[in-house]
């Protein structure tokens, strides 16, 4: 379908959106009025900048409050039509979006209405313009789409029809489904807006909280999939009022609109089990890759950092097991856990050093299809990352995630070996020990993003990887409070979250402002025995983090444990959760590194299936502690 | 009274908490259950650093879900109990904070609970202890006052009171004054938190919204008076859950906290208009000051900046009409309007410069005691500052505002010459022009602060200066939102708005991001006429901001106005906004001074009282692209 975006979605001035809008190949563009009342020339040099950068203007808007009570105030508003469609023929559209009154002597009889309407399409028709009707979700009477399709059925113009917005529907809990059964041609433009679900008045969801399809939690598939079945063939246009959007890096911002629109397409065509019978062809990238877990996590190094990360890797109970037969690259492992450690001098690990210090710079995730996740990912408008390969070795496809990391795609292991490991020269005893137990594998990895990169994020998860945000935590750090989104594979093989702090003091915000960005903070190991795990950890010297004594009291106060595996938890530092269904989780934490990352373990018992929540301000205020200590 | 404040309140761990309290002179605190736990030491060494501190431990808290519909529930909970006495015991507090249970099995029936709440007070009476009952705003049954009261009447024990909460009576709009009714002596605590009205659920608006009172909207005055009518004499204690806070540092926040409690005891005092019957004395500071405008605006700068800004000064009409007798300073002027240049080496200003670059370091306040505004100003403990005098000056009482510049309090002018200017040698013939018309007068000034900062500003200007918070408006800065908080004195005389903004790319943000912090960004003159104000400074070849014609295209779709007047505005750039009433604002912007301050020329006319939001988007992509082109 042709694909559009509001100027209101963008940061910057009109130029600058307009520029962004076609870098990321949108056919069209809505002019936002309050966009062209900044822009310091004529209308007809707009039309010239969007004919320039190959866009349509699709839409002019809003035009508010047309209908009235009072007859002078109606022929006003006729007045001020007639001076916006001048400005539409400067500006070369001839869409006009009319939302319906917010006044309070709004009109709501649809004969009225249809009276006053009909004007208007006379007049628009004169100009060879056109007039989209919207239901604004808080207009004073008119406030669903069958309402002001009632009026645009009843004046039966060719110059009048409908526009419709996802968010005025989804928002009040509208049912959208009858739009399938409305003729196509009378929709005129079609709006979307997606939203995560916030306790708040209609108005100020609408003008602070939506987002991009697929960032929230509306169903907008399927009120697309409703506007596709009534025939609607014209531009699926983004309209978007978010203030982190509006201090967004335009370019950037832009693609992921983009991103959000094609997966949309795709969600649209499998919905409801039947392919669409749609007018114009929706997007059809590759599926979405099955996955199967984490394959493994890249450190950037260097020769100094990089030997003091060994040593903390291999108090944690990791082994060097293989140096890379081309690069200057050493793998760890215990089990079937991996982790390289890459100092090569030329190399995207290099360049991610420089700018972050010693850091996660990329991870990698284990499918059977790793040409068709890339492909997908490349389809969804995520970088294609090429390595340098030597001879005989493994490509390893894998794009840019939205903060410049790498993400690769590795076929998964057979036998407990990883396929990757051909391009290593492996030390197989090495490979001998496993203090953290055999069956050790990465349970979770959580990134730290700065304010306003949430939203990337998840889109990028959502749409490339096909993970589900399951739900939204807020974590209290001594220094402030952080906010954790926790999103899972649908069979849990892969779980990634994402937390963001607004403010300087917590150890998440601290870590984004000293290193340019922090990048994953969290390697949440899930083991099978936890308190073995631990005291192998122990004898080996690892930075277990210390637990305040009073945490085991409170422990014993809320879940009466039994005193002799108090003692033991106590002894180990592990903390401990139960959810009401049962379901038990042992936690450990070590020490980090250098304030940048650390690992988590975990045992998960009889079906376990958060993070530990309850936990999170005690191992906050220990981590600050440690930080003090340090 | 006693005041108490709660450790949740400040950010950082336990010790920094007690310390922050200590030194704004709290006399006791309640300790939040999480900062125990996170507390590596033990309940007693918390109790040695308090008494150290010479602070009371007022309260323990929270004690969750205590009544149970389960009688082994019911058991496991008063064994909980014990424990947590074992520890308050060892901590050295005798109050325990029950909150009202949110658990779906909840007990709703006064016998009922009356049962279970005895045995509970009978276990406090055995070991000493007292139980505090608080009835949740979101309690499952249990959820306001009268029914925690009902339950404290029928058991009748004297180990069993209530607690009351300010944000839990008032949010759900449940009427306080039937508290002034209930037995003083059985009300054991009393905690206090206001907010400002927003549209979200009862648990969210606690749990992230809370501020100290006089930061908010609701009549804490009303609640506290009616509690202090009771005949309660115990703390009063501050119990804020609030996202800023928690990043917010400690010591400075834990002074809020005390100025908002002395600013409420005075508000109590003086509600109803009778003085209350207090058992304990309430906190009796000066007056507020009557404000009868803006004395003068003081700028910071060095020989360079200053002669640039001197020249900047001029071509807006202001002649130098003074030199300090005794300092490197000069005074500005024209009609009744006074600036400063303060180029002293070894002063304030200087300070105040090497740290933020040209900037205004002081402003000052007309009012006829200005003795008794700096009384009110320190009692409610905020610093003085001492100026060097020189032989037979005037001494300028003055204290500083919460960023660190200057707030002076002067004589009100008499027969339009400020009193102030003895101080100066003074060039009686360079007042003579006056551009800006003799009537011209500080209309308002707009502060810029940094995210966090909002409510401490509020409450200084509404403790300290009387100022009311108006409205609260959204401004679209073109790169992101700015949020605005319009204060002024009941007459309207002084109007001191505080600006925020989240994101770098705003105006504001860029503002406060390259100046450390920015202050105040405009200087709003209200002019007689200011079409002829504005032909006055065209033709000194001042700086006037450039307005797209676009935007007064649109301006004539909207308001109609007559072709004569809407070219005469375009060609001086003013722009316009009519309120509902008709009254008419027309508004002149100067470019700003290095990106760090502006003039602003307004006239109102037919009592139109707003700043002219309307117009904001265009005036801030104006400031924009003259920031690109500079």
């Amino acid at each position: 379908m042709r694909r559009a975006i509001a100027t209101v979605c963008l940061s910057g001035m009109l130029r600058e959106k307009l520029q962004a809008a076609a870098a990321a190949r949108f056919d069209g563009v809505e002019i936002f009025e309050n966009d062209l009342l900044q822009f310091p020339g004529s209308a007809a040099e707009v039309r010239r900048i969007a004919e320039d950068l190959n866009l349509s203007i699709d839409l002019f808007q809003p035009f508010r409050d047309f209908d009235a009570a009072d007859p002078a105030q109606l022929a006003r508003n006729l007045a001020r039509a007639e001076r916006k469609f001048d400005l539409m023929a400067e500006l070369g559209t001839t869409m006009l979006l009319v939302c319906s009154s917010v006044q309070p002597d709004a009109l709501g009889d649809a004969d009225a209405l249809a009276e006053q309407f009909a004007r208007l399409a006379e007049l628009a028709g004169r100009r060879g313009m056109f007039v989209a009707y919207e239901a604004l979700a808080w207009g004073t009477r008119v406030n669903r789409f069958a309402q002001a399709w009632e009026v645009v059925r009843r004046v039966d113009h060719p110059h009048l029809g409908l526009a419709l917005d996802s968010f005025h529907t989804l928002s009040v809990r509208d049912d959208p489904a009858p739009i399938a059964q409305l003729p196509g041609q009378k929709i005129f433009f079609v709006q979307l807006a997606d939203a995560p679900w916030v306790n708040t008045d209609v108005l100020t969801h609408s003008r602070h909280y939506r987002c991009y399809p697929g960032q929230g939690e509306f169903d907008v598939t399927g009120f697309t999939r409703a506007v596709v079945d009534a025939g609607y063939a014209g531009p699926l246009s983004l309209e978007i009022f978010n203030d982190e959007f509006r201090s967004a890096p335009a370019r950037a911002n832009a693609v992921d609109a983009m991103r959000s629109l094609l997966w949309l397409e795709e969600q649209v065509r499998h919905h409801g089990g039947t392919p669409p019978v749609a007018k114009v062809p929706l997007f059809d990238p590759p599926a979405v890759p099955p996955l199967q877990g984490w394959s493994f996590v890249e450190f950037a190094v260097d020769p100094a950092t990089g030997a003091r990360l060994a040593d903390w890797l291999q108090r944690t109970g990791f082994a060097c097991i293989g140096r890379h037969r081309s690069k200057d690259v050493a793998l760890y492992g215990q089990g079937a856990l991996r982790l390289v450690l890459n100092l090569e001098a030329d190399s995207a690990a290099r360049s991610h050093f420089d700018l972050h210090g010693p850091s996660v710079c990329a991870l990698a995730l284990a499918t059977p299809d790793a040409p068709a996740a890339l492909a997908r990912a490349e389809a969804l408008l995520c970088p294609r990352v090429a390595s340098r390969i030597g001879q005989q070795e493994l490509t390893m496809p894998g794009v840019r995630a939205p903060d410049g990391s790498l993400l690769y795609f590795c076929a998964p292991p057979v036998d407990g070996r990883h396929p990757f490991e051909a391009d290593f020269v492996l030390d197989e005893a090495a490979l001998a020990e496993a203090p953290l137990g055999a069956a050790a594998r990465i349970d979770h990895v959580v990134s730290v993003v700065p304010p306003g990169q949430v939203e990337p994020w998840l889109l990028f998860q959502r749409a490339v990887l096909g993970l589900a945000a399951e739900r939204s935590v807020v974590l209290h750090d001594p220094y402030g409070v952080i906010r954790s989104r926790e999103l899972e594979s649908a069979d849990r093989a892969v779980r990634w979250s994402v937390t963001v702090s607004e403010r300087d003091n917590t150890s998440s915000a601290r870590a984004v402002a000293q290193f340019h960005g922090a990048g994953v903070e969290q390697i949440a190991v899930q083991v099978p025995d936890l308190v073995a795990a631990a005291r192998a950890l122990q004898a080996r010297g690892a930075p277990l983090l210390p637990v305040p004594a009073n945490y085991y009291d409170d422990l014993q106060a809320r879940f009466g444990l039994d005193d002799a595996l108090l003692a033991e938890l106590q002894s180990l530092g592990i903390l401990y959760d139960r959810e009401a269904g049962g379901g038990e989780l042992l936690q450990l934490y070590l020490a980090p590194f250098d304030e940048r990352f650390h690992f988590e373990l975990i045992e998960r018992r009889g079906g376990y299936q958060g993070y530990g929540a309850p936990n999170a301000p005690v191992r906050l205020a220990a981590m600050a502690l440690w930080r003090e200590q340090a």
